[in-house]
């Protein structure tokens, strides 16, 4: 059995947006070689997540929009009073809470060398402090 | 080392429901023969979710009420005024929103041929824009 | 390719706290000698979660009181009327619905014996209805 580590980079160009990656993993799945196995895709920042959904551009800003709203910037968050490691003022809690209720993985079967997905699944980074160069761990186990 | 994949079905029978798989997803695990392993679940639609939760159908309300609050349906989305794919006008964005915000998979521990559930966790796939057929992948990987 | 399981167990001293957990969870990844494969911690609990974000205890304030404040405490919840398998009246379904919107278990790579995680990202065990002993699966898949 094999185990695989691929790194995938992904630039944002907004401060919240979703990014469709779904064409970049496929081509990293189809590059391993692997048939038959698991995906484990995890990104390594504290202020984007991972998500499936349809590939429609309003459905992407409706998703980012809802963020938004429901974890809202102009609150009173304790992390913007004083950030420990940098000795300075944060100003993105608001971020980190949105990652939190998105999560930072996607594990997805493969089967016949592909992500078995169903025919509206589109995978997703979400960027929730950009833009930024993000970088993704993509880890496939199989034979 | 094993690698399994088998599809479930799951009916549901209301609009926002959840629907308990343990029974379903147990039987799945018993006849892989799989003693030691690793078990992913993943569901292939844009517009249903999988969680853990207590099995008492008051919950399974409380949990569904609340994802129906939390992402209104009388809200102005975008992607209610125009579906790419369909050329029609798509009215499910909250559908979509519920589900990014539950997740599309679980996976849980196998030892000694059962799942490592805790004493009150059950699997639910969370229907967010029923009633349909729904399909989950479901995988195993072990010994 | 090994599969190991191990239990982890944590003390919560708070109803709704984030509990850092980074460092006792890399303790059991160096323990079980796998230099390359897949993590998966799973909390065996319904009114727990797991998640990941930055190790700054304002922050860890922000993300707790925001689950308190999205699903609150005093709303009318259907679970409080009759607890079917205890006879008594149920009194935290909101414990239970946080629990649901942030999730069961983190995947996460290993390569070189370690987690593959971003210099911000650390682990955490979600206390949503304690002071309470909990208990994590922890399980490693790899050689």
């Amino acid at each position: 059995m094999k185990c695989i580590l691929e790194k995938a980079f992904v630039n944002s160009h907004r401060s919240t947006e979703l990014i469709n990656i779904t064409n970049q993993i496929r081509q990293i799945v189809q590059k391993s070689g692997v048939k038959s196995g698991i995906l484990n895709i995890f990104t390594q920042h504290v202020t984007t997540a991972l998500t499936i959904n349809e590939d429609d551009p309003k459905l992407e800003e409706d998703i980012a929009r809802f963020m938004m709203n429901a974890v809202p910037e102009d609150d009173s968050y304790a992390h913007h009073h004083f950030f420990r490691k940098d000795g300075r003022m944060a100003v993105n809690a608001y971020s980190h809470i949105r990652a939190s209720l998105l999560g930072a993985n996607l594990t997805i079967p493969l089967q016949g060398g592909e992500m078995v997905l169903g025919g509206r699944q589109n995978l997703y980074l979400v960027e929730l402090d950009g833009p930024q160069l993000r970088g993704l761990a993509v880890q496939i186990i199989g034979e």
